[in-house]
Order: C-alpha cells, then sequence, then structure tokens
C-alpha cells in the first residue's frame, strides 16, 4: 500500500528475509537488540493469516527470542504485535533488563525519573548490551534456514 | 510457586480452561473485552515451552483475537507477552477502537488527556462494547473444544 511505512520502507536494518518475512534490528537507542519480525503482505491482524503462514511468521518470532536469550540473555523477553500506528502486521521481540530504563513496565510506557545511581547503571548495562549486537546480528544470518 | 500470582490467583475471571491454560476476563474497566490466555505452569518465556505447547498456546491466542474480531469488532487487536512484573507466561489479547482511551498507543501507555468531546465518545462506546461482552464470553464458552 503507497501509504503504509511498512510497505515503502524496511522499516529497520535488514538482518534476515525470505519471500513472506523480514527480520529488522529497530534501532533502538535504549533498546539494543530490539527486534521486528515484519510480515511482507499488507495484512492488519494473525488471523488474516492462514494458519500455516500464522505457525511460520511465530516460529521466526520465537526463534529471535531463543537468540536473544542465547546471546544477549536478558531478564525477560517481551513479544508484542499492536498495529495502532502501523497496521501492517509486525511482531515487537525486546530483550529486557532488570535495570533498564521502563523495567518492569513495557517500553512504550512513560520512563520514570532515573537517578544518577540508576542512570549510571543503565549507561554501563547499554554498553554491555552494545557489546554483543555483533554477536547477535551473527547469530540470525547464521541460524536462520 | 508461592510467591507467584498467576500461579495463587485465577488472575480474571475464569472463561474457559483445560489441563494446561485459563482464559480469563482481565475485567479492566476501560478495556472490556480485554482478555488473558494464562499458562497454567510456572514458566516465564514462550521459549520454556515445547513447540508443541507453543503451538496450542497461540492457537487459543488466537481463537479469542478471532472471536474478539466476530463478537466485538474491534478497530485493531493488540496481542502482547511481557511478564516484567510477573514472570508466568501469559498473553494479553486487547481489543482497539480508534477512538479508545490510549490509541493509537498501547494501552500501558500515558493516557493522553480527553475533552469534552472525546470523553463523551469514548463512554458511548464504552457501553456499546459493554453491551456485547455477555455474548463475546457465550461465544469463548461455546466455540473453545
Amino acid at each position: 500500500m503507497s501509504n503504509c511505512t511498512l510497505c515503502q520502507t524496511t522499516g529497520g536494518q535488514l538482518l534476515w528475509e525470505n519471500d513472506l518475512l523480514r527480520i529488522i534490528d529497530a534501532q533502538d537507542p535504549q533498546y539494543p537488540g530490539f527486534t521486528r519480525v515484519i510480515w511482507k503482505a499488507h495484512v492488519a491482524e494473525m488471523t488474516d493469516l492462514l494458519p500455516a503462514y500464522q505457525l511460520m511468521l511465530m516460529q521466526n518470532v520465537l526463534k529471535i527470542e531463543m537468540i536473544q536469550r542465547d546471546i544477549l540473555q536478558p531478564d525477560k523477553i517481551n513479544l508484542a504485535a499492536f498495529g495502532n500506528m502501523v497496521p501492517h502486521l509486525h511482531w515487537h521481540i525486546i530483550p529486557r533488563w532488570r535495570d533498564d530504563p521502563h523495567f518492569p513496565q513495557p517500553v512504550w510506557a512513560a520512563q520514570p525519573q532515573a537517578d544518577d545511581h540508576a542512570r549510571d547503571r543503565q549507561a554501563l548495562r547499554l554498553q554491555a548490551i552494545q557489546a554483543r549486537i555483533p554477536a547477535y546480528h551473527a547469530a540470525i544470518h547464521s541460524m536462520m534456514p
């Protein structure tokens, strides 16, 4: 569709694709490793897909979850498909840490004020995750079929 | 686990259950129809489940999505599994409307100020959805295997 961002652009740094879906790094400065699996066809809901495609899409989402767990070792994984802004089916896979800026809220919540101590800890955490991103991307390149 | 809310309580109004999962109405006053599918065993992530159980869980999540579309006819469905607060696997299935209090943000975002006109429209919308909730619950009771 000509007015849909996810039809017109990749929507991030392309990590992997096949004919039906693509996997991108969302390049979120606060959340390194924030990844999206985007269904290529312009459909709004999971239940717009045939069951075999729903399964294929979720298998890829969960493959990303597994790679995040293996390489980034977050405290929690967050999965979400909203599509309120862009009604084009895409999944968010977000590695979360207990000391990240929004925890335990979703990353879309208002960001709580952080004191100096929390900000320092977050900066250290960010550095540590950033250092693992090349290995994370390499794992996605090599572990996908 | 003795300190986990979702191990100790149903977590909402029970609509359906089998040995492995239960489906509850979250009874959110702003979001009638907000439903959760809760895996009964205390596991944190989708990838803690065997693939057959991942599939069964998602099939139930998407069955709820389909029933929401059929009966509640929302503008969008939101799906999410966070588990930041309660690291016990559960899915949120939320019917959304373009004139609901958070749209197009996720329901966890800060709620924007609504003017009188928007508040009136939201109140009317809420009434209209509430009126469909008995049919929605009945469909979940009858359409699940």
